[in-house]
């Protein structure tokens, strides 16, 4: 997998006590040229690739996926939990039709808003999602309800779309303030902001996220060096978009 | 494990490739007196003891569970998957409270009649629970919705158990019918009976289980040899068992 990556899944491999590579990204977080290469002289049966990536945002383009996905020696899990939010040409499902090694994950906790729900779904060619059918899947892996909320949800993907593109627009919004404030984020994909906290600022990253707990808001900061002077800041509604400015703001003054 | 057992059991252990020993139970489906000697001999890390008994309907009393539970080297998992369906008195927490190593399933799938909800839960002492929340419990496991119901259903338990109290009428009737026919039933404690279809019967076990899935009833036949002349009939609404009784009757004329 790549570093950073989605925080679960280091997790995961240690539960399972599976030993995992992890791949530092390039400083603009694409992919080092030797991605693929480092993975198959590593011998993994299964690379991770968020896309868009998490925390920083970034899509990987489906050229670059479809080169990795020929390349790999191993499995290619590709993690599509944002990709109700991207607004550029993108669409994975040909990398599942001419790869047999490729997987796509997808979920309703972020597109449909139904964090609550915990369903997702996997798109892979034949070969290799049957084995998982017949063998190795939970038989009791998804409640009725549950199914019946995820069919509704799925079969009005215009409402749910709408709902993306609303976070987009506050996304953008979001960005263009937090930077009169002083402070940076990468183009994002997502539903989230990474946001760059300069040298020069009132507070580190770390005190920022402290502050605004104090005052009762939830944004992520992560304890690595390369993410040391970041957080994450998930979209939410117009007034709570605002009341996130207004307390940066407060802390400025 | 005990041979048999409930089915799924062996299926998970082959999906994650661990071995497994089954320890056959008497005739009266009773436990071996040396089945903690045979599991200690075997260093099994984890024992499987489904309490009241699949596919037998049969209880063991929790004297028995005890000295179990303190001879075992392993830990002691008691599914009690049936255990609202028990008219006798059974109370297995001291158990948990007396031993470190025992651990206690249960579901709101049988006696709060939830089986579309896929909720169940564990308990245990301290040390031996607190690992699996800190280390590996899975993160997702539970959506919002499916809390809320099984929230509401475990506080009333007084509806929940005025049903299991009907489907245990219904039982011991259908246990009395089926013996008019000729049909044996083991004394149950669960909300199924496993009938014995003796020699001289028009049909074996197989054949009723394949005439009835004719008629649109479905019954359970086990392709295994202690199983082989039984079914496992579960208890249905007075309807349901009355149709189940006349197609029987209809088989025989």
């Amino acid at each position: 997998m790549t570093s950073p990556t989605y925080s679960l899944y280091p997790v995961l491999a240690q539960i399972q006590d599976c030993p995992s590579v992890m791949i530092p990204l390039n400083d603009d977080w694409s992919l080092p040229g030797t991605f693929t290469q480092q993975i198959n002289r590593a011998n993994c049966k299964l690379t991770f690739l968020v896309n868009p990536h998490a925390p920083s945002g970034k899509l990987f383009d489906t050229e670059t996926l479809s080169t990795i996905a020929s390349e790999l020696n191993s499995v290619l899990l590709i993690d599509e939990a944002y990709v109700d939010f991207v607004d550029v040409n993108y669409d994975s499902i040909p990398l599942v039709c001419d790869n047999d090694n490729v997987i796509i994950l997808r979920t309703l906790s972020k597109g449909y808003s139904l964090a609550g729900l915990r369903f997702g779904y996997g798109i892979g060619a034949e070969p290799l999602i049957k084995p998982m059918l017949d063998k190795t899947r939970d038989s009791y892996n998804l409640d009725l309800i549950g199914q019946q909320i995820a069919e509704a949800a799925i079969s009005n993907r215009n409402y749910a779309m709408e709902n993306c593109q609303k976070v987009a627009n506050e996304r953008n919004k979001l960005s263009e303030s937090l930077l009169e404030l002083g402070l940076a984020s990468e183009a994002s994909q997502t539903n989230f902001l990474l946001v760059t906290i300069p040298a020069e600022f009132v507070c580190t990253a770390k005190q920022l996220y402290e502050e605004l707990k104090v005052r009762g808001i939830l944004i992520r900061y992560f304890a690595e060096e390369k993410l040391a002077n970041k957080v994450r800041i998930s979209i939410g509604l117009p007034q709570q978009n605002k009341t996130l400015v207004d307390a940066v703001k407060s802390l400025q003054l």
